[in-house]
Order: structure tokens, then C-alpha cells, then sequence
């Protein structure tokens, strides 16, 4: 599960949704930076959309701002277009993946078994950043949420999940978390599988997973961590679909701009911690 | 402050709104069938709420239908009304108080001080239930929450509280949980002081407060537990008001009907746990 480690070399950015897009660009500042070396070319990628003509102007003038040489808004509605070759060839050459908000559901769908969401793995393990704001980050888990109303999740089977993009393992991400309240579909999720760790984005917030699968908290808001390896019980096994669902000692952390947690040691890790953990990976 | 233990004998029952009324009633029976032995008189307290006029018919009918030989529906609007010679009259002769929903504050700053609330504290040492839903839960401790939008509160001072009407110590109570996300609330609270217990109850869920301060979760939904006493860390005290707040390690709960917990040990109970202590009070 945690070959991750040893095999990726890029970043993966997951954002909580409403990320600042006109003022300081904290959050997708740091994404322009994060690309490699080799490419400051970046693909925009809005199939969860269902308005990308809305959405890409916006993404295209932030990048153009933070300075990429070339921004590549790509063309994929549908299978066909994720299975083009000029699709895959743009996302060959660029530094930042980028995935906007909508529909995780459409991403999985559409992208799902691609060529162009090969192509994607493939740059992210040679070091490209691939990013996503709202159902972008929700897709990229193995496993993903694509609905579950919070107020009413944490009755058995309310919470809908599928495959997701498989871009990082061991947790499940969920995005508005904060203003949405959602806590109650991690605590399912946890319930249902203690081993996977639930990371709540709030809006305007970001984790980077960095390629030792150290995650840094950014942006103005919250993300919230559900920990549920050392649950003690719950009902969720011996339960019909939509009885309430009781779980015994989740740990829960809220971590803000510079605070970091460490997926694999299941550890939150302080300003300082985060930092020797960062600079020890590129001495 | 656990001298509650010692020094109380009627039970304390916070709903966190919603409550069936016209069904089952599987909360508000158990609320009548705690009344101790020397009154099945009701007196309902709607101070909270601006339209008294049109919660009080509905709660009449319920305990009518269970079986009430009396119920009064004071008429305390304003201070003066407290202060009523009356109205504590009827509240000393009752076995059941039952506040409704409404704000609050309404219920501190028309009650707070008071003879009829005097009176209350006095029924329930001496046996009787005292109830409540939404704000007449929110209301029972010591110190309250009063009003924080539950997608913004995990920022310095986003939460407003104040003291509560003193029916138990040690905990601070929030209603309509699940369904309106309020989480961030009590992760606030227990940042700003890990001693207190954070009840967060659902709707047609409710908690009995028994005499030795075990909880006991009744009705269809969630009673959530936020026990920060572990916490490991937190910003809170070096933030400017308005700044979010990280905490490090509190833990979570989730309990159905059935289930309990502890609330001196900080402990939760299996539905065995929970009748085997509560059978050991009567033995």
C-alpha cells in the first residue's frame, strides 16, 4: 500500500474547493511551484464540469499570471476525447495537472481506464504536480465519496463511494468540509474500514502529499483529519441500510497553514516537526 | 464539580430537537416515565421560544396522551413573570419540567437569577426530570453556546457562549448536530478548555443525564461525544480573534440508542455496560 513511497516523485495537491483565484493565489501559487524542472507547461482538466466554458478562462488567467509558458485547456467530455492522442501528448508535456471542481463521478467515468489518465499517472511518477480543487481532489484516492447528504451520513449505507483515480492510497478525501459539515461521511467511511484515513478539506485549504507521503497543510482554511485505526467498536457490520451507525474512539485533528501529519505514522506534526520531516527529504 | 453526584436525585434530559411528537413519542415517554413518584404534574416552559402560543398546544397534547394528571404551560415572557409567586408554585409541585425549543439566550436572560429557576435547581435535587429540546438543551450547563455558524466556528471566537442555567457541570451541550454540521463548535469549545466534555446531540436523539452522571442515548439519531481531554495541542491561546484553530488530538464518539457513556471517566459504554451500571444504582 505504501509503494507510493518509493515510486513517486511528484506532488499531489488536493484542494477543499473555493480557492482564491484573483487576490494573493496562495494555494495554486504554490501549485505553479511545485512543477518540475523539466516543464512549466500546465493542463487544465474541467471534465467533472458540467460548465468548463465558465470555469477554464479563470484557471487559464490565474497560470498565466503565475507565469507557465504554455496552458493547455483540454477538450475531454467524453471517452473518446480522454482516449485522443493529441490529449495525451499535452499532458506528456506538462509540469501541473489540473483538475477543476464539478462531478467526481463524471471524472472517474470519463477518465476511467484511459489513455489519458495513464498519461497522468505516468507524469506524476516522474514528478509532475497533479492538483484538484473539489471534486478534483475528492477523485484522486483509490477509493472516493461521490455523495452522501452530511446531515443524514452517518446512517449505514448513506454515503455513496467508488473507485476512484488511484493517484494515492490509505484514505479517502473530502472536500467543502468544513462549510458543508461533513464530518459525519468520514466517520462512516472510518467506520466502514478503520485502515483508511479520512482528510476533510475545508475550503480555500490544501494538503500537499509530498512524495514521502508527508501531508502540509496551506491556504486560509481548516483540513480535518479522522483517524480511525484505533476504533474501538461500532454497530456498522450488524446494521440494515439507514440505521444509525455508533463508532467508538475516532482521533480527530484540525490542522491549519504550516501544520502537517504524517499518513503512514498516523502523526500530526507541528510547524517545526513538518519542516525537519521537509528539509530531511531533499538533504 | 462532580458534587452533582452527590447531591442530585432526578434525572436531566437534553433533546437535540425535533423530537417525535405525535408518533411514538419514544423520547418524550421516557421524559414522563422518569417523574419521580411524588408528582406526575408537567409544567412547560417556553420562554425560549417567540411563538410560545404555537409550541405549547402541541407539547399539552403529548403528555396528556401519556398520561399527565396536570400540566401547566407557565406564561414566563420577562423577568417579572420569573419572580411570579405562582408560577413557582407550579413548579414546586411538579415532577416534570420540560423547556422547548427557541433561543437560548431568551431563556438565561428572562430566567437567569430567578425564583421559578431557584425552584427548578431545588425540584431536581429533590427527584424531578428536568427536560429539554434544541435551546432547553443547550441551555442546562454551566456555561452554553449561544450562536456560532458551524461553517466558520473553528476560528478564534467565532463561537458565542455565556453561562447556562447550572443543571450540570462539566459539559457543554449543542442540538440539531448531525443536520447542521456542528462539529467545528465543539472542537472550538474543547480547544478553548479540554476539561469540558462536548455533547453534540442529533435530532430526535436525546441523552438522559442520570443521577451518577452516566449518559444514556435514547430516541432514532446521534448523540456525538467530543472528549478533549487528551489534547495534545492547540494555536488557540496565540491567535487573534478571527484566526483558525488547529488542535491536535481529541477524540470522537458516535453513540445510538442504548449506548452511553461515562461522564467522570471519560469512558463509552456498549449497551451491556450501560444497563449492567445503571442496574447497579438500584441494587
Amino acid at each position: 500500500m505504501t509503494s507510493h513511497h518509493q515510486t513517486v516523485s511528484g506532488h499531489i495537491i488536493a484542494i477543499g474547493g473555493a480557492e482564491d483565484k484573483t487576490s494573493d493565489l496562495a494555494i495554486l501559487r504554490r501549485v505553479f511551484e511545485l512543477a518540475p524542472k523539466d516543464s512549466d507547461e500546465v493542463v487544465i482538466i474541467a471534465t467533472a464540469s458540467s460548465i468548463p466554458e465558465q470555469l477554464l478562462p479563470c484557471y487559464e488567467a490565474v497560470f498565466a499570471r503565475l507565469g507557465a509558458s504554455q496552458i493547455h485547456a483540454l477538450d475531454i467530455q467524453d471517452r473518446r476525447q480522454a482516449a485522443d492522442a493529441e490529449n495525451v501528448q499535452l499532458i506528456q508535456r506538462s509540469g501541473v495537472i489540473f483538475f477543476t471542481g464539478g462531478d467526481q463521478l463524471r471524472l472517474t467515468n470519463v477518465l476511467g481506464g484511459s489513455a489519458a489518465l495513464r498519461a497522468i499517472r505516468k507524469r506524476l511518477k516522474a514528478g509532475a504536480v497533479v492538483a484538484g480543487t473539489s471534486a478534483g481532489a475528492a477523485a484522486m484516492p483509490s477509493t472516493m465519496i461521490y455523495n452522501g447528504a452530511a446531515a443524514d451520513a452517518l446512517r449505514k449505507g448513506a454515503v455513496n463511494m467508488s473507485f476512484g483515480l488511484d493517484f494515492i492510497r490509505g484514505m479517502v478525501i473530502d472536500s467543502h468540509f468544513l462549510e458543508r459539515g461533513r464530518f459525519t461521511r468520514l466517520m462512516e467511511v472510518g467506520a466502514s474500514n478503520p485502515e483508511q484515513l479520512g482528510v476533510g478539506i475545508g475550503e480555500d485549504a490544501a494538503v500537499i502529499i509530498h512524495p514521502n507521503r508527508i501531508l502540509e497543510t496551506i491556504g486560509t482554511g481548516h483540513v480535518i483529519i479522522i483517524d480511525s485505526r484505533d476504533l474501538a467498536s461500532s454497530n456498522i457490520a450488524e446494521l440494515s441500510i439507514g440505521e444509525p451507525v455508533a463508532v467508538e474512539n475516532m482521533i480527530l485533528h484540525a490542522m491549519v497553514s504550516g501544520h502537517g501529519y504524517d499518513i503512514d505514522a498516523r502523526r500530526y506534526l507541528s510547524a517545526d516537526e513538518l519542516s525537519d520531516l521537509l528539509s530531511e527529504r531533499t538533504t
